[in-house]
């Protein structure tokens, strides 16, 4: 547990879901299959993009099982256990351990909040009660609270955490963080979950990324992140910039927004590349239809990922 | 079911722990016999100060079950089923029905944010899907997402909700949703979260209020609402002032601040007076000891709340 | 200056503009005569509502000028001196104590945000080389820091301040200000800045208002004042529930929000009145035209403000 | 006018006071020559940095005064145009252009907001009255509202911007600005304010940047844009490394925050390094003093910018 390392690109997976709201396992097993043809180094689950907080546990330790199955070792699976506070915590994290999680993946504790001395303590009690490679998942946008990099710095080189999954939209203060972990000897992986910036976050010294949009074409991401290890800079770039031009499936859309519109954007470029069989989201959230599929779908062939 | 009905002081129920994380029963029934005997017109259960967030579904039950027990039906018992999304929460729905839940009261969807649309579609499946008196639970601090009084009101008119829990400190919003509930021939149940300003939410016309502090001086409460039922105002407002000097509990302590500093310093006034066995709080979060403790015993001691 | 001392309606003035940008003079004067005939305490020009941070420091002493040749000694004339930073706000102090200001409102500073320790040390500078009545203006939604009621207390008990102009939504807060004022010995003349929930904010102790809406009904605001020193506090209830039937001409717009849709609804208003000459709108915003303009003449025609 | 273009490291130049609040005119002649020196490829005046808000109009004509003196066509002299509103911003801008600015920059209205229509038209007003090459400043931390990028990217293709200073923190909509802006044929000059993590954004495309730690280090920017137009981008890294190290003298002081931080640490610097002759911090911030200057003198003894 205290070597846990990873790094290169780790999509957060998209769950498919039937048009009656059950786990489309065909379309999961197509999603997974895709991606590990392409070349990821590993796969989250149950992250905020994979459904994790639509779905009740029932549903989680399916979507863990299904997962498990599929991936079979090729690579690691981490497995979000996203949940207000710690007790409840560490509930998610007993399951996903006992079907076969290679690492977990918490937040901060949300709806009610505290200070910074709770957040360390409750990391600190997930470490001690669930003995796995921990990873603090840093998204202010869905818990209103920002992991400071001294902390997270602090907590891995006492091996409390094994890595960080970085979706703070804090550019500044992920930079302070790899500096601190190098300066520590590296005892953090640390990911970001940014997909548009990933080439400056290669170039910071950042071990790999967790960009959503690689469930729809993982092979451009690959090719980055082999490119950023060459040290090919220009080509680094020059594929981000391919990259954010099929991203532009999350702005062609109207009269929709947050999850509807970014997990809602995936499922509907999967749903037409024939990944998925339904663009279906959990509810209360409705899947889109209309104008905004035929706008997600101009870039999908404006970008070359449809062809007509 | 449409016709639930409710007023006057309904204290969300704050929940005694034992110095090792048990239910602690006996002063469970000593605080729910105390604020009956004062009373109180209902008790709202796994509230945001009742550890809703906090316990794992097995403590849920468990609070719950037990408060059925000991109330015994003298006053109905309103549950809280916060969760993040629509399928979780009715979960938890017919958890608390089952036990014998009279209503039930949740929040707009949280963690992963739609848009108005969504909230709405939101409390419709849960009025369909649960079949009982529903309160809408409007506390944006904890979701981040503020419902309109407009929504709202159009909600109460068809029947979807029974009631609002208003913790959204907009008063303005509060006092127009008043003003179109009777309009609309009073469909709703609107309460007041506001312990602080009861008076003037009275005097607007607000139904009752759910004030924390009534834990700990349910008294004082409930002849504030008695005094509002006689048009006594000046008296209601005396006895705001005087309630208000006891609420200085929140703000005397330091280096403590969110859910440690309010349902801490409850805790820590009910283990003062002899109420509550212990003051523990919920993992992360720690009791208050020290400084803080003797700063609380003070204000109980110049409020008259304790005696020397 | 230590005596300054006011009560009662003190309605924040909106200014209006010719079509092509100059100060309207004679619909300024129809708009402060209704209002002195009306039986107002007090006047507050160059308000968040009265264009104070549209207005070039010429157009600033225009409006000043032209304010106290009106009122002409009648009531007491407050004038905002809202600007980024301390030497800044005592321009335009200097500058509206020339003029014949009676007192001065001030808001904490904005833009480039400290501590609160410079927040008081603000306030003292200005009391100091102004030597003039000083209001704080505790308007969180524009300068971004919340006055807290301890710091208030305290620096009218010094004879810093002599009043608070309350605009922060924190009835809590606001609340608590009141109360410890009265221990103080009522230093501070405190004002409510929340045209809808008067009625609350008097019993509980508010020493005034500053209703924007008093712009468009100012007999119903000072019908409500003098029902509240009487006591009569179902009546101040009832005069707000029409007050705020008045106040939907804030709401019943559409495609405008902010400063277009709050100030721009007041004048709008008084121009299909016939106080105002004109509905135009400091750049860049522009006035409320079509659609909007018949919706708030609906409302004022309901309400019998305006008579068909 | 709509050819002006600029790149590279253009410091937003911090003001020195003298301890009685003046203009040190000797240290700013030694900040300016020592930058110039160096290299940078512009200068930046009165930005947030600058004392902008600070500053009353007479002393930010002082500081436009003796900058262009000072510069004397060396390099550009951007000027900060800081106002509420339309009509103040003019002003100030008419009073740079006549005492020399190369250029204006220009935020969002603040204090007062309304929607995106109002901040399109603000940019076009200027544009059309001040004739003379505008950038638009996006700074939400301080104005509170967010510069669309496509908004940006169409005011730059209509001449309406010449270019924007990025102070967002929003790195996702700043690569989507470069990479819409290269798509129209490049009218726009982009330059980040993000002084931490300037290697990402000159390989993103930026065009320049805008660090205020350039006041304190300006070789180490310009050795670093010379690196990112040669390609050399692990030099370009490793240069930022090394400047985020000195960064450190933002974190190492406690009891300070926002602008006193800040800035303060640039003054201390600048005032430990011989550049300035005082700390001084304009009303109503105080100098640090005392631990924070000693923990600043040691993190530029620790990375060679002072030496013992």
């Amino acid at each position: 547990m205290a070597d846990f390392k990873i790094g290169g690109v780790v999509p957060p997976v998209v769950v498919p879901d039937t048009d009656d709201h059950r786990l489309d396992v065909p379309s999961f097993e197509r999603l997974i299959e895709r991606m590990l043809a392409a070349g990821v180094n590993g796969l989250f689950f149950l992250g905020s993009s994979g459904e994790v907080v639509f779905s009740t546990d029932e549903r989680r330790r399916e979507i863990v099982r299904e997962a498990v199955r599929i991936v079979d070792h090729r690579v690691p699976v981490l497995v979000g256990i996203i949940e207000t506070e710690t007790d409840r915590v560490i509930e998610h994290g007993r399951s996903a351990l006992a079907l076969g999680a290679d690492a977990l993946v918490a937040t901060a504790p949300f709806y009610a909040l505290g200070g910074m001395a709770e957040v360390e303590e409750h990391f600190r009690i997930l470490h001690r009660e669930l003995a796995a490679p921990l990873f603090a998942y840093d998204i202010p946008v869905c818990v209103h609270t920002k992991l400071p990099w001294k902390l997270l710095a602090r907590l891995g080189a006492e091996g409390v955490l094994a890595g960080v999954k970085d979706s703070s939209g804090d550019d500044v203060s992920f930079r302070y963080l790899i500096q601190e972990n190098d300066a520590l000897a590296h005892p953090l992986s640390i990911l970001t979950g940014h997909e548009i910036v990933v080439d400056g976050a290669y170039l910071a010294g950042a071990d790999g990324a967790v960009p959503g949009l690689a469930n729809v074409i993982p092979g451009l991401y690959v090719e980055q992140w082999r490119a950023a290890q060459a040290g090919a800079w220009q080509r680094v770039k020059e594929l981000q910039d391919r990259i954010n031009e099929v991203s532009h499936i999350f702005d062609v859309t109207s009269g929709v927004q947050g999850y509807a519109g970014g997990v809602g954007a995936f499922k509907c470029a999967l749903h037409l590349m024939g990944v998925f069989s339904s663009s279906q989201m959990p509810r209360p959230v409705k899947p889109l239809s209309g104008y905004n599929v035929e706008a997600i779908r101009k870039v999908l062939l404006d970008t070359g990922v449809l062809t007509a």
